[in-house]
């Protein structure tokens, strides 16, 4: 299944994602006879989603899903977890050894962002850059769990888009300022869920801004795969319900090219992962004062 | 006013503290006839607390405060932000330039402890830090703020210890994940308000480990002032109500000190600032597998 947030009658409210068509929580409700809550976060990670799955067939796509705002699909994670670095080109790219645990940097969740809204930058900020990622989602509170309860405990991916500005990743030698900017994590433009990826290790993802192909790798290309992720983090710090985990960034970013292009106002940015959707952005500088 | 979060008849709730008594929430309620809510965060930042301070002369304080647990004064904040390093003596005891703008580390909600509970630290970890930070709540929702307003911003201080594990810390080079653990923001041992600090760039602050002084410094020696830290990161990204930002730590800690002894099974901590408390805790390693 996919699952978009959305706006609807100027509530925020959910639906079902089938091609170019969504069914709303509130048509959910009337075939299924199911009184399914407001809120996504309770629809999917408590039980809801589970009761209401088998009883989809008969579920009526009649809305254009054109017709609707699309918000970043998790509101107010408890953690943003995006991985410093984890893919063998990005590695080689930027000479760096492969890692033996995750790397990570914790963006806030002040940075989310959905898809075809503007990634706004202050313009004292003079290297910005984008990072495609595939984002987990996960479903159920869990510490110190092995790879096979890491599996299970995966609610669905998206794609998350890792803003970054790279100068003040540099001054700061912390990477965690330039990526915590308001509106610097795009992410969705949906949830898929597991039961629809047979093989999340074999996914196709690119980056094009203004069309041009700057990142074109597959999930195939990370160090540490998805289980030991998600098993590693989880014997650091108890993983929650609606976490968000970005398994970091395969090559072609801007970070440390010669003669790199930054991102300039008015980029338009398409990223894609197969099976997953279209995340699109536009930059806005602003006056950061 | 202090106000400590609590626990009382298997209720989370909270007080005010004086000396070493307690009024409860329940007390306040009876004393001052207005139904403050069950909720710390809604309490502090919802207006109820402007509500009730003037109403307080009368205030028994009954109760001994021993009888309670206290917990993390802030529950699940929205961020919990760590400079990176900001004290001159720090600096000078790691060889580092003075920052220009603070450059930070995020710590997940689930690091969060209270006073007199055990730092739980897997026994993966090699070189287990301590770090003394003067800890800022923020009390109202902001973006691009100037010093003057940040000044406004600030609702009141705690003590946080920014534990830290420095052997993943140097292998990551990111701090993030040797900072995450479950525990590892012990806080507290409870919230003072900004009315009762006069200069809160004047307190003196210290670290005890079995009884021996490690830390000893003032927040005189900090580089980037509280306005200017506040100021700053509120062009980055939106402060929000409950947000906790500390301030750095000063010199003493084991970081890269030859001979360093690191924190061991058992290792009782005491952490002071002036006016605000004691936060104590103790370090317990488990099997972390």
């Amino acid at each position: 299944m996919k699952i978009a947030r959305i706006v609807h009658e100027n509530t925020e409210t959910y639906g079902f994602v089938k091609g170019d068509k969504i069914s709303t929580k509130d048509e959910i409700t009337y075939q299924t006879g199911v009184p399914i809550p407001q809120s996504i976060k309770e629809f999917l990670f408590d039980g809801w989603y589970d009761e209401i799955k088998g009883k989809l067939d008969t579920l009526p796509y009649e809305e254009n899903i054109s017709k609707f705002k699309l918000l970043s699909p998790i509101p107010n994670p408890n953690k943003i977890i995006c991985l410093a670095f984890n893919y063998i080109d990005h590695a080689k790219e930027q000479n760096l050894l492969p890692p033996e645990d995750p790397a990570i940097v914790l963006k806030p969740r002040t940075a989310l962002n959905g898809t075809d809204t503007d990634i706004i930058c202050p313009d004292f900020v003079t290297q910005l850059d984008y990072e495609v990622e595939l984002a987990l989602i996960i479903g159920k509170n869990c510490k110190n769990i092995d790879e096979k309860q890491a599996k299970e405990a995966i609610f669905g991916y998206m794609i998350l888009n890792d803003v970054s500005a790279r100068d003040i990743q540099f001054k700061d030698k912390q990477f965690t300022r330039g990526k915590s900017f308001d509106t610097f994590a795009p992410s969705g433009p949906w949830i898929t869920t597991v039961d629809e990826i047979e093989d999340p290790q074999n996914l196709k993802l690119t980056t094009k801004v203004n069309g041009d192909l700057r990142q074109n790798s597959s999930t195939n290309n990370m160090f540490i795969k998805i289980p030991e992720i998600v098993s590693k983090l989880s014997k650091v710090m108890t993983l929650e319900k609606g976490d968000i985990i970005s398994t970091g960034t395969p090559a072609g970013v801007m970070l440390n090219k010669p003669n790199a292009v930054f991102l300039k106002n008015g980029d338009k940015i398409e990223m894609e992962i197969e099976k997953l959707g279209i995340l699109k952005n536009t930059i806005r500088f602003v006056n950061g004062n």
